[in-house]
């Protein structure tokens, strides 16, 4: 095969298009939320996407397997999450449409190029940095913590990046919904389109997923409802139909 | 009864301590949307409360009815609603707690007072004025759409009338959600507490209903989602029971 693992890295099978990902289970392992991103941005022919703090690269390889042509840039900041997701990459031979840089979401104008991408992403840390105990060199806590940048880091970065009426779809949780919405806004990138995730029927939603496009007018779409887990606490048709990535008009 | 009804106006039964209210459906008869709000607002002991486009008095007789010592004051602009108005809190022998000033919610911090109401309540206009045509002299119209008032008007009137840490509740279509949050925050009403309305189970929302906090900081709550019909077009049990004004602790 060609592709070093690390001690302690595994190669996941996606279930979807024979894609593969290189994980270690000691620094952090893809959730729910980034498969709902992926499903949720609806990637389009042509797409030139930018993720916004990459991790394992998750993100990038299944929007590659959702798009035949779209070329996607993951920027990462965690030196040993870039090289993992490089290798990750690699594994799946999508070296010619995915790329992934490394560096700091505060500097993504510079590193990855003003005004010239259709589609950002990000699945950013949903914690505020001062609620927790947190250590910077930790993997998991820099992916769940805003230690090495802000929501409005994201937001402000994602905006720069995009072309006119580019869009920007992000997930996060769902209390910070209108930290997201003011940032979106100071940022040009109207909120136009959102989804509330439920861990089932009955209970708030937990996640919200919300696309914005940059320098657009004013109205919200709400898709409806999505429920991980039906009453009985078996996922839901909908959430497998988004795991197994059928294509679906959203 | 000595409460002179007009021609076209008739009485109401709200089926809820024995409150009445004087509509005339020419002009103007309240929705769900009110019924929803005052139940969300969460009336506490000794409120002192402001219902800004107060129309047939709906909200502060809901209100008075889920409050016995709260103090209510309704600002309408239009002087055949707000004589309407005055006439339905008499009908309701509220004259002791709940009276109705008429004037322009713009003008609301000099007609009702800065920084003395612990709760303010609205159910503003939900559709821009660009959006359809319309006509100023025609009541619905004006209940309507942002003919007198915007939602920033009305937002920002809130905040000058309220104490520190004073609540705001307003019930709005959901596809102004971005437009509320971002005016909540320019007036530094910080957004608490979220419930979307669904007309059914699996369909979006159409309303919202959303509580901010004057000088507060951020952390929005969200509500179970609200679903008004249930899978078979019959009323929810939880609308039932919010339309039978039960207490129920939200």
């Amino acid at each position: 095969m060609g592709i070093g693992l690390k001690e302690f890295e595994r190669i996941d099978d996606l279930q979807f298009k024979g894609l593969k990902i290189i994980q270690d289970p000691r620094k952090f392992c893809f959730g729910t939320d980034a498969v709902l991103l992926s499903h949720f941005a609806g990637i389009r022919k042509g797409d030139v996407v930018a993720d916004l703090g990459t991790g394992t690269g998750i993100i990038p390889i299944l929007l590659a397997g959702r798009s035949e042509d779209a070329r996607i840039t993951g920027l990462e900041i965690q030196p040993d999450m870039a090289d993992m997701a490089r290798r990750s990459i690699e594994l799946n031979d999508l070296e010619g449409r995915v790329k992934i840089v490394e560096g700091d979401i505060k500097h993504a104008p510079e590193l990855l190029g003003r005004n010239r991408y259709t589609l950002v992403v990000s699945n950013p840390p949903y914690k505020k940095s001062g609620s927790g105990k947190v250590n910077p060199s930790d993997c998991i806590a820099v992916a769940r913590h805003e230690i090495l940048c802000t929501l409005e880091d994201v937001v402000e970065a994602a905006s720069v990046l995009l072309v006119p009426y580019g869009r920007f779809a992000m997930v996060q949780q769902s209390d910070r919904l209108a930290d997201i919405i003011w940032a979106m806004r100071k940022a040009s990138l109207e909120p136009k389109r959102v989804q509330m995730v439920h861990p089932r029927p009955l209970k708030p939603p937990n996640l919200v997923l919300i696309e914005g496009m940059k320098h657009s007018r004013s109205h919200l779409k709400w898709l409806p409802p999505l429920y991980v887990y039906d009453e009985n606490g078996q996922y839901t048709e909908e959430l497998i139909e988004i795991y197994h990535m059928k294509p679906k008009d959203l």
